[in-house]
């Protein structure tokens, strides 16, 4: 949408048009919007390397246009009240043909159809607003920004807060693991924590194993540091296949093993504890180090907390990835890693990827699990959470085809549904967005596009609105099937 | 230093006695501290898959040995009057051989020097938190965090904070730049910017040419990623020889150029505006990218804020890269970039490293910036940042032996110094940590040994205590030479 009614000036056109077409680019494309100050007059000549004249010229040409103001004794603004019968925007361009989507495209839509409130939120695993302790962390934060400068503002340099690494460390004895804080290295979320992971195993070229389907975000961070994903067979309630996995590193080069022993995304599997065991043993056979993901481990639906193959690790093979993303804080970016014995080298690439991880975010929820309340506040939203999936779950019984089968998770908030073999499901997620749905298509779980005909659902955002959204959904699968 | 009498117990101790060492052990490493609560008998019974009766008596053992106490009706804690007649810590074990300590290991002591409040810091290029608003920010940051709930705990996908983004894009004008919001990537600080950059445009193996010296941080990310560095001649006050990168780009398989064109640190050069101009023309004839680091454009020293080589961008090949790490927000880990036409790639490359930016600290720093104090607060430390500098100079003169030279850097807060040949710049490093100095060693700033007898100094903490501790710094040099 063009602001001015004068066509784009050309290399001929004067210097002060060229000068007054350069500052309406600037508002047309939001850098100054209205009401905001513009450069003064003396700043853009200098900046520009024209003289005063030329500015005030151009100033002039665009308060003619009705763009800007002059207000006295202060400088030029945009104008507030922006000139009437601008031209309508132009036609939308239609959409591409679905083949000719990226993977990395689609992504990035999914993730933005979960900036929009208007759509039924059924798409990436954030956890509901409403079940995170914001107001809480918050009010933390805002006591600590108040109280601890300047601290508050300085590097804490890897491997991070300490006081935030004790209470990680105490917390994992739940999980059956003896950590001290210095086996801890902080992170900016758990993505981060499985990236700095993988470059110290592997490089361009190498070959992981890995659970199938597996977390898009995990997928295209390997694609994008150039490793091979080996795709390993996983059962939906008890996680990869063993068999399978002894097969892969017998056969093929594999330099590492990633996998999310309790409740992967978006399958929900949960390994038992003798087979994360065995896991680790087979691993520790060929010195071969195991990424654990365990993002998601505080969020069992009853019975006690499930450990992690960390408590099995004899040689330091064992590199625990976690964050505090899934039950309290996404927006903090707060995560951590226990690499074992490549400590060392995860703190060094820590240090080489981003210095460190903001020191505010880290002082708040070691404030917070300081506080003592993060217990009662897990055993409220695992029940809410095991509600809210046993919920979709039955509504999705109750309205997709009866061809559909869907995971039974122990744990987390996502559910896996394969759908009828001739629903495409970019196709559906197309639909569904024009019927103000949004949902991640199962294309993104696999390196190999495996997964044309399933869906993931995040539970997490379950009301009865969402369940007219699942009948809807139901409707638009039949009309596809 | 080991907390218990008695030897570490074998495998073939009795169960109990193993669980009290472990116990013990979290206690020793940090885990469980004085005062803090340890896990509750049932708690450890289910997760050690041990009786209850065993870990009763591993407790009574330790409240024998005098660590931990019952408190009724509560539970077992560390006792907070730990027992006498501890052994002594062992003798520190000596420092090994220069030539043993890796590049890596020296980067991180220089770093965790920065941390010890009990030396003179003259060692990593941190701005004086003194001279950073962290009062008003930390004040900006807590009335966000009390009212902006829940958006401030959810995430913010890249490009990132779009209140953010119309900012950066505001200032741009400043240095020469037309950008829009929508051009703009939130990154956390300037060197995830420029790993984001570097991954987008080569891979391992791959060319890159740089200034020489290179700011350490930046060769550790290159080395990090297996990319070389193509070290080109430098000049103290104009920055890159164009010849010698025309020479570089003509005969080797760079595959971009990646430059700090204002203010190099450790070199403090800027490079005239017809050379940036030069620059990106030689550059854009070979398409070329330029990764263009301006981390301290903000912080000339005098006359006027310089321009970017991204202003004389024609072809979308200037990935310009910058943060508030040095003027504002250090420990807010906040950074930037408009990354031209490979916007997609760099925006997509950040969703895959940590998923997006902490919110709040984003969303602090938009406020800070919509406030309007920002322009004043940079006219007093730029002033203050030119003096601390010339004092600098001035001591150096007057106490280091008379062959030294130093830059003379035109903005910044660093110097960069030749010292005599015969000083070893580790060996120095050493001295000085013993008489309370931190500095970086030359080593660090090439990827080929360059600068063996150079050492960087930060003049940010300057005061009448800097100039004797460079006084006594000298007197150890002249001890060395």
């Amino acid at each position: 949408m063009s602001l001015r009614a004068a066509s784009p000036s050309g290399r001929g056109a004067p210097l002060y048009e060229r000068v007054a077409e350069n500052i309406a680019h600037l508002v047309e494309t939001g850098t100054f919007r209205p009401g905001d100050r513009i450069p003064s007059v003396r700043q853009l000549s200098q900046q520009k390397r024209v003289s005063v004249t030329t500015v005030l010229q151009a100033y002039y040409l665009l308060e003619d246009q009705g763009l800007i103001e002059a207000r006295p004794q202060s400088g030029y603004y945009v104008r507030t009240q922006l000139p009437s019968g601008l031209p309508e925007p132009e036609i939308s361009s239609p959409e591409p043909d679905p083949s000719q989507v990226s993977i990395h495209e689609l992504t990035m839509m999914v993730l933005r159809d979960a900036e929009n409130p208007n759509l039924a939120q059924f798409g990436t695993a954030v956890p509901n607003p409403e079940l995170v302790p914001t107001r809480k962390l918050n009010s933390i934060m805002a006591s600590l920004a108040r109280h601890n400068e300047p601290r508050s503002n300085q590097y804490v340099f890897p491997p991070g807060c300490e006081a935030l690494r004790v209470q990680i460390a105490q917390r994992a004895v739940n999980a059956g693991c003896s950590l001290s804080p210095n086996d801890i290295v902080i992170t900016s979320g758990c993505i981060e924590a499985i990236d700095l992971c993988l470059r110290a195993v592997c490089h361009r070229g190498d070959t992981v194993a890995i659970e199938s389907p597996m977390y898009f975000g995990i997928l295209q961070l390997m694609e994008s540091l150039g490793v091979q994903a080996l795709e390993i067979p996983t059962h939906p309630r008890e996680g990869i296949s063993l068999e399978a996995l002894r097969f892969a590193v017998e056969h093929t080069p594999v330099k590492a093993c990633l996998v999310v022993p309790n409740f992967n995304n978006p399958l929900g599997s949960c390994m038992p504890d003798e087979k994360k065991k065995e896991l680790v043993e087979l691993l520790a056979r060929y010195d071969l180090p195991l990424i654990e993901n365990d993002i998601s481990g505080e969020l069992y639906h009853s019975g006690k907390r499930p450990i992690v193959s960390k408590a099995y690790d004899r040689k330091g093979l064992v590199m625990l990835c976690s964050s505090f993303s899934k039950e309290i804080a996404p927006g903090y970016r707060v995560g951590w890693v226990a690499p074992g014995r490549l400590k060392p080298t995860v703190e060094w690439l820590k240090f080489t990827a981003n210095i460190a991880t903001a020191t505010l975010p880290q002082l708040a929820i070691a404030g917070f699990l300081e506080s003592g309340g993060y217990d009662h506040h897990l055993r409220h939203i695992r029940r809410v959470y095991a509600r809210y999936v046993a919920q979709m779950s039955l509504a999705i019984m109750r309205h997709f085809p009866k061809e559909t089968r869907i995971t039974r998770p122990t744990g987390g908030f996502v559910l896996w549904v394969q759908l009828p073999e001739k629903v495409d499901s970019l196709v559906l997620y197309r639909q569904a967005l024009k019927a103000g749905i949004t949902l991640t298509p199962g294309y993104i779980f696999s390196a190999t596009n495996q997964y044309r005909n399933f869906i993931r659902l995040n539970a997490a955002f379950w009301s009865a609105e969402a369940e007219r959204a699942i009948e809807r959904l139901g409707e638009i699968i039949k009309e596809i099937a």
